[in-house]
């Protein structure tokens, strides 16, 4: 989680991506499912714009954390996206708090799965007026919610709810103000 | 060309560039040429190949380097290919010193030429059973080749041959030996 991203190892993880998807569109060409092929494209064309509005979101730690963090070696597989990027603009949020907050987070989400089941994080990051609101929302199998119960108590003043908490899911919600003009 | 490329910048870029490439097929689709879809798919996975090649050379400075290049704001445009790759597995050659030697190399090439002009500068890299053998060879408009000729002179046991340095051609050979087993 704490590993050091060089140039070429960012590159090299982004082509793999990259390569399975351009592999996709080889495949449905020869098979000439061309009507595939455009949904396909449109999809990578959304993905890549989703990327694009974490990234300027002037949160690079936390951006950095979440864009890297399916390359790693983890339990849960992580998908993210970013509801309306018009609010906040010129704004940020404490970057090394939620940063910090969210990878000690994925420790013990990760520590608390089962590492047999198939695990989702999908995290939606809603900006607002006043700060972002963040949707962490789990479905996969919780064999210690103790813990991780016990980390959510810890660190109440980011954590505004606990929509729901058992053994199939967990979707908490979060909220941070704006700090600082950038 | 000194600048520090953290993880969001380098996906950036790589986006950009894979986003133009998607461009191209999605233009291509639209116009229901198939055939030159799948043309382009086969460029990008070489493509795609030797940036690997390239990566995996255990000369992690100079690939950086190579590999963001076109990134930055120069008035040279890079390109670069790896011939064989089957020499030298395990070995290595000094990755700093070439580095560094490639780094002022182009900052000298940069300084010397025409920056209206259309300047290309391509490298091949030889692995061979003793080393490496560089060949750089530019195309585009020299305006102060003595300059050049300096910095070539310098550091004359890495450059083993000029082949051809005039107004529009620079072509050089460089040899590194392997220094140490990895």
């Amino acid at each position: 989680m704490n590993k050091h991203w060089n140039t070429l190892e960012v590159l090299r993880h982004a082509r793999h991506d990259w390569l399975n998807r351009i592999q996709l569109i080889k495949g449905y060409i020869a098979l000439n499912k061309v009507d595939r092929v455009r949904e396909i494209l449109d999809e990578i064309i959304a993905d890549a714009h989703q990327e694009s509005k974490l990234s300027n979101m002037n949160i690079p730690g936390f951006a950095s954390l979440l864009l890297v963090y399916n390359w790693e070696n983890h339990r849960i597989f992580l998908e993210y996206e970013v509801l309306d990027e018009n609010f906040g603009k010129g704004l940020t949020v404490d970057d090394q708090f939620l940063t910090e907050w969210t990878k000690n987070f994925l420790d013990v989400l990760g520590t608390s799965v089962d590492e047999d089941a198939e695990n989702y994080l999908s995290i939606t990051i809603e900006p607002e007026d006043q700060g972002i609101r963040f949707f962490f929302d789990f479905r996969g199998r919780i064999i210690k919610e103790d813990l991780l119960m016990d980390y959510l108590r810890e660190d109440s003043f980011i954590v505004q709810k606990i929509h729901a908490c058992n053994e199939q899911e967990l979707i908490i919600e979060l909220f941070l103000q704006y700090a600082t003009s950038v």
